[in-house]
C-alpha cells in the first residue's frame, strides 16, 4: 500500500478582530498585517523545511483563505488544487460574535466566561437571526439548509467537521498528497483532538499557536506516528501557545 | 433548459515583466503594484456591477492566481470554488522567454518580430532545456509528459486550451454558474477567437486589455448573445487596447 501523504496543519494568522480582542467566530473580517505576516512566515517555514503541499483545503473564512493564499505564495506552492467548505470553518460563537472578550469576561464573570470559551459542550446563547454578525442571507451558506448553526460548542465544531475529514481530507492523504489545512482555533482544535485522542476535559487546555505549520505523519489507520504532531518552529509554538492561553485577560 | 451562467474573462494585471517589458510566457513571475491595484479595480467591477463569478478557473502561473485571489477578495468571493490548469496558462514563447522586446526588435528586426508576436502559425524557435527560463522539472507541470511546450504559436494555444474550455468550463456555465476565468493574453485571446469566431489572420489585430472583465452571455450553442463581449468597463478598455498594442515599440 502506498504511504500516506503528510498532514500539515495551519491556523490562520491574526486577524483584525483579535488584535482588537472581539469575538469573531463566522463574522469574516481579514487579515491584520502582523497577520499577514505570520502567514508569510509560515510559507517560509514550508518552503525551508521542504514539506511541499499537493493540495490545500481551507474554510470560506476570509482570514484562513488569505493565510494560505499568502503562505502558499511564499512557498512557491499558489498553483496546487484548492478545496474549500464551512464544515473547516471557526466554532461559531453565536451571540457573543462582536463582542468584546475582556467586557464580556467583566459582564458574566470568570466562570460563565471560562464555559463559554473552553468547555466542551456548553454553547454561546444563539445569535438572533437579523442581528449585525449573524450570517442569514450569506451566499456561501446558502445550501446549509438546517445545518446552520447559531451557536456552537466545540462538541458540535467535531461533529460538523469530521464528515469533512472522512469524506475530503482522508482520501487525498491516501492518494499520497502532502495535505495543508488552513483553518481556524477550534476547527483544528476539534481536528487535532480526533487525531491524537485527546479527552473531552484535556481539550480545554490544548491551544494551537497561529501562522506555525503543525506538521502530522499519519499511519495506515490515521493514528500520528508524531503524537501531538511536530511544530515546524518548534520554539515560537511554545512562546504562541501561552500567549494565546492568556486572551481575554 | 436551465439558463446558462455568465462567463467573465480577466486577464491578470501588469507583472514585474511586463514593467520591464520582457517576454515572459511561462516564467512565473509576479505581479507589480500597478498589476495588484488592476486586480483590485477588476473585483470592484465585479462587485458594483453584481456579476459575482460562483467558481474561478485560473492558468498555473502567479500572476493569474494572483489577480484572480485579489479580486475575488475585494469582490467578497474569495470563498467560491478554485479550479486550476495549466491549459489556461499564457503563451509559450520559447527562446524569446526572459528576453526584452524592445533588444528583439532591434534585433530580428521589425517583420520577424512580428510574425512571432502576431502571427497565428508561426512559433518562435523552441526553447533549451535546462537554459535559465525554461521550465524543466517545475513540480506542477510533472503529469504533461509529451504534451509539455517548448515554444508555442496562437494556434497551438488554441489547440490546448479548448480540451479544457469543453470539459471544464463549458460544465460549470451548464451547471447555471458564473464563470470568472482568470488567465492570459493568449489564452484568452484563443478563448474569444473559439467563442467569436474570429478568423486566423483577424485574432492578429486583437488586444484584450488588462484587469477590465470582460462579460459573454452565451446561449444555449455556446454562441455570444453579445458578440466581442461587454467590458465592464468600456472606456477604460479601450484606452488599454490602444496601449498594449503599442508595446514593444
Amino acid at each position: 500500500m502506498a504511504e500516506l501523504g503528510t498532514l500539515v496543519l495551519l491556523r490562520h494568522g491574526q486577524s483584525t478582530w483579535n488584535a482588537e480582542n472581539l469575538f469573531t467566530g463566522w463574522v469574516d473580517v481579514p487579515l491584520s498585517e502582523l497577520g499577514e505576516g505570520e502567514a508569510r512566515r509560515g510559507g517560509e517555514l514550508l518552503a525551508e523545511t521542504g514539506l511541499l503541499p499537493d493540495v490545500v483545503h481551507t474554510s470560506l473564512l476570509r482570514r484562513a483563505i488569505s493565510t494560505a493564499n499568502i503562505a502558499l505564495d511564499v512557498a512557491d506552492r499558489h498553483w496546487i488544487e484548492v478545496k474549500r467548505d464551512w464544515r473547516l470553518n471557526e466554532r461559531h460563537y453565536g451571540a457573543l460574535q462582536g463582542k468584546n472578550k475582556k467586557q464580556t469576561l467583566d459582564e458574566y464573570g470568570e466562570e460563565q466566561f471560562m464555559l463559554w470559551r473552553r468547555s466542551y459542550d456548553t454553547p454561546p446563547p444563539p445569535i438572533e437571526p437579523g442581528s449585525e454578525y449573524s450570517q442569514d442571507g450569506d451566499a456561501r451558506y446558502a445550501g446549509l439548509g438546517g445545518e446552520m448553526p447559531l451557536t456552537e460548542c466545540l462538541k458540535d465544531v467535531v461533529a460538523r467537521m469530521l464528515p469533512y475529514w472522512d469524506s475530503a481530507i482522508v482520501p487525498d492523504l491516501r492518494a499520497g498528497k502532502n495535505v495543508l489545512v488552513a483553518a481556524h482555533g477550534n476547527s483544528l482544535r476539534a481536528l487535532v483532538k480526533h487525531l491524537d485522542g485527546i479527552s473531552d476535559s484535556d481539550i480545554a487546555g490544548l491551544n494551537i499557536p497561529t501562522g506555525i505549520p503543525l506538521r502530522y505523519d499519519l499511519d495506515a489507520d490515521l493514528k500520528p506516528t508524531n503524537p501531538g504532531g511536530t511544530y515546524l518552529d518548534p520554539e515560537a509554538a511554545k512562546e504562541a501557545a501561552a500567549a494565546v492561553a492568556n486572551q481575554g485577560r
